[in-house]
């Protein structure tokens, strides 16, 4: 992750020689070694026959926890969740070609978040593989997509060390996906101990000449905006930025999906580029140089037709201050020195909660409700899609908080998300905001929450449709949808009750149709250990 | 399909000729309209942004049926399960890169029973491609394990031309899968009309020096023995074999698992080749000359420690008399021919149902109460794990059936697959044999079987847990697990209960806990229209 901590990495060098001297170890047992001492301590698991030795050596290696999934979507987004609060990676165990493709959608949206990940997917033993067995795949196939790095382990005594790499490449900066195919017989071999940590690369410095080039365009006394991710939206970047707009009448945006961000009362406000490309358009006109802060130059979501892809506005030049794998804390620094912004203080956002909406339940009611009862430190995920456009600006003034958006469009992600960040985090508040339709995709990771009893808000945006194909459909071109096109995009017929979904799941939950009820049962979950379903009927 | 009939191809060209000249279309008209001429007349969907133009298209080709799933582990599996039984290709219509990596682990299992089914994934419009938007990603890089034949659309002129080559495609034998990624301005830029049918290659006849060999292993007095699938199983196959057998003493099994076999009283009966590798050696010992027809030599489904993976006995000859491609049944007639055994009469089962189980539910009295009420020309779709063993000896002699196996070792298909075999076969009854931990992949189904009121019992062999792990744990020699081992194989804590996920999703549903509520349970399913879920705790 762009701004988290530097991971403290337990050593238990000592301990773990004593014990490949003591016993014959297998080639799982090292792989568990080397990731524990690398402080790799949490396993996402759904895995099969390939895994069980895997599995066998949990019960040797007492640092690692291990969270059974469901099914591989959960596994791999609660992953991403961990890796976004931790900045370390968690290690997920996956079951050959198939159960890493049950995993490739969330993988794909940790991709986009730089989220450090290894998967550990088992395979055929290394005789078998040429057999085409049933389960036989092109794992290597599957993998690459999403992968910044992929190794096959082709013997016992390699795994250890192979498994340091992995470690070692899901931390290069920024962030990023390791994949590790674990041939069968690799895992029950014997082999040595745990391979030694490998210290990932540092941060590259930014160039001086983009410092350069940026104090210039914010001296020029033309107007400049700023677009920001990774790390240039941690709480210290964004101070840095405020003293940079203070001092120059500079502006900033965020990019409009973020991994992850901390806000509320104490924190600098990041408003966002809006997702629709006219209003981004709108936001950024006027721009004559637009500085990038571990992001590239922003894009439409989608293509529409006879509208433009790219949102650089015309005359205006895209200046890269920091890449996403570049120091950004350290360029603002210079930057603030090189343009003398370093006397203003950051403008930070105050605490002034909304007071307790009633009446009618609406998406801004909704919004109402979160930022008037939310706790210090919660943790918001965010997969409201349309429903969720209201709560940004109120939670702007409330309890300061992360937020953790839905960064490669791959819907199905919250759940997971809430379930990893709150293994992050066990002392912190989750609340997943959820649409309906979204949701459905990895439902799974209700019983992930019941299991590991983890103190997960779920608010379902019940509103019974993919709302924004709604708005979609008509702003593709597409008119006069007829009912075989609406009931594509309609979730009605039947209705679902998340209640029901919830409650065969092992997670209580409430449907809620006016305000007041809302507000009892978010302030019920919220002083309540454990998960917890709000149905939201808007 | 190896066996299904040859597709009748509704053409109406005249037809839609005359459209296309009354006015302009889009590519995406131009698609569905050249499937719908070649048959391809129902498409399982799960739609985003770039794929609105497709779904706008829907309502002006009412030849084609569209049927919505909440997630596209549900969408390619019913793909399957339709192609399985009309063999003919259903098209799906997944949302870009990561809508089609959910449908992977299901293409997989298809790929594995040579189901021909079209995919029609959604790209960014040409020009938007190279944006790296975030979502984005390699899509031919995932579709290239699980697809026979992959095009990227590249104008909406080509796309009629793209959609008649991916029907052809996927009938190409045995049947594949055939993905056509269509970018978004190729679905909405004008296009000319439907593209003309192209037939694919017929079954190659398989090799004369092939039919003599086996002639001559049969008339050699050595132990033989047939294998079977694809083809090969076919009813007419089962029939001749079934003559050869008669003649000349040779045995015959089919795989382990099969896409679609018929069977029940007036079929011929197939041994299966048991799926634990000692227990099928056992089955294989002595052969001298193993036939196979529509498939390959055998190999366990895993490595095991010690253990070899080859199943084909020591001294034994594989001798291949139609692989998959080719034609088995005008192989096996003329083998028929060749050793006279032409007079034989097929051996047909008879009809003897058991008596309907009283007292304790356990996977063997719910075997019988299926083959006691099972009505005629119902459909199995077996995802029953280790609780369906004893299903197959008792339904052998019970009404006519189609039976359906995971072919391709991934679980999740059974919901799916039986959602397809529903729409194919809307006057049959199907009836899901499915586990627990299985039916929790692509628990979403459901919806879908609520939503078309599909005729589906669903059995759920509630034994919470991952029974075949507990199994097989053992078997790779991991022994002695510990409880975090142990953990990782369990799915109590908390207990899922099927009846309230199935009324989440609008599906009625019944726990039972004794073989009369079973009976009584299965009973009144069988005779409502409609999905019905009856958890069976064992």
């Amino acid at each position: 992750m762009a701004f988290a901590e530097a991971p403290s990495y337990t050593r238990r060098k000592a301990e773990s020689d004593k014990k490949s001297m003591s016993e014959t170890r297998t080639g799982a047992q090292s792989l568990l070694s080397t990731f524990v001492d690398a402080g790799v301590d949490v396993c996402f698991t759904n895995p099969g026959t390939s895994e069980m030795h895997f599995v066998a050596a949990l019960d040797e290696e007492p640092g690692m926890r291990a969270i059974l999934g469901l099914f591989e979507g959960v596994v791999t987004g609660a992953a991403d969740g961990y890796g976004r609060m931790t900045g370390r990676p968690a290690c997920t165990l996956l079951h050959l070609g198939p159960g890493l493709a049950n995993g490739l959608a969330n993988l794909h949206n940790a991709r986009r978040a730089n989220t450090p990940i290894i998967n550990v997917v088992g395979e055929h033993a290394t005789y078998h593989r040429r057999l085409d067995a049933p389960l036989t795949s092109d794992i290597e196939g599957f993998a690459s997509p999403v992968s910044g790095w992929i190794h096959v382990s082709e013997s016992a005594e390699s795994v250890a060390a192979d498994a340091a790499r992995a470690v070692q490449a899901s931390l290069q900066p920024p962030g990023q996906i390791a994949t590790l195919i674990l041939p069968a017989d690799t895992a029950w071999n014997p082999a040595g101990g745990a391979a030694e940590f490998l210290a990932p690369a540092a941060r590259a410095p930014a160039d001086d000449a983009a410092i350069d080039a940026v104090a210039d365009a914010l001296r020029s006394g033309e107007p400049c905006t700023f677009l920001l991710n990774g790390q240039g939206v941690s709480e210290r970047s964004l101070q840095l930025i405020s003293r940079i707009a203070q001092q120059t009448n500079a502006r900033f945006f965020g990019d409009t999906f973020i991994s992850r961000v901390q806000r509320g009362a104490g924190r600098v406000d990041l408003e966002r580029l809006p997702y629709f490309a006219e209003q981004a358009e709108e936001v950024l006109a006027g721009t004559r140089h637009l500085i990038l802060v571990g992001t590239k130059a922003p894009v439409s979501f989608f293509a529409y037709p006879g509208r433009a892809s790219e949102l650089t506005p015309e005359g205006a030049t895209a200046l890269t201050l920091a890449a996403p794998h570049e120091d950004a804390e350290s360029a603002l620094e210079a930057l603030v020195e090189a343009i003398g912004a370093g006397n203003h203080a950051p403008e930070l956002a105050g605490m002034n909660r909304p007071s307790l909406p009633d009446g009618h339940l609406e998406p801004g009611s909704i919004a109402r409700s979160i930022a008037a009862l939310m706790p210090e430190d919660a943790i918001l995920v965010n997969e409201a899609a349309t429903s969720g456009f209201g709560i940004p600006p109120l939670t702007a003034t409330s309890a300061p908080h992360d937020w953790l958006d839905l960064t490669g469009g791959s819907i199905g992600i919250g759940l997971p998300l809430a379930v990893g960040a709150a293994v992050a985090c066990p002392d912190r508040r989750v609340i997943a905001l959820q649409a309906d339709g979204s949701g459905m995709y990895t439902v799974q990771a209700l019983w992930t929450m019941a299991r590991e009893n983890l103190d997960v808000t779920v608010i379902v945006f019940a509103n019974r449709k993919y709302a924004i194909l709604q708005v979609e459909f008509m702003r593709v071109g597409a008119h006069n949808p007829g009912p075989k096109a609406m009931s594509m995009l309609d979730l009605g017929n039947p209705d679902l009750s998340w209640v029901d979904l919830a409650r065969g799941m092992g997670v209580p939950g409430r449907r809620v149709t006016d305000a007041g009820a809302f507000n009892d049962a978010l302030a019920e979950s919220l002083a309540t250990p454990g998960p917890y379903v709000i149905e939201a009927m808007i």
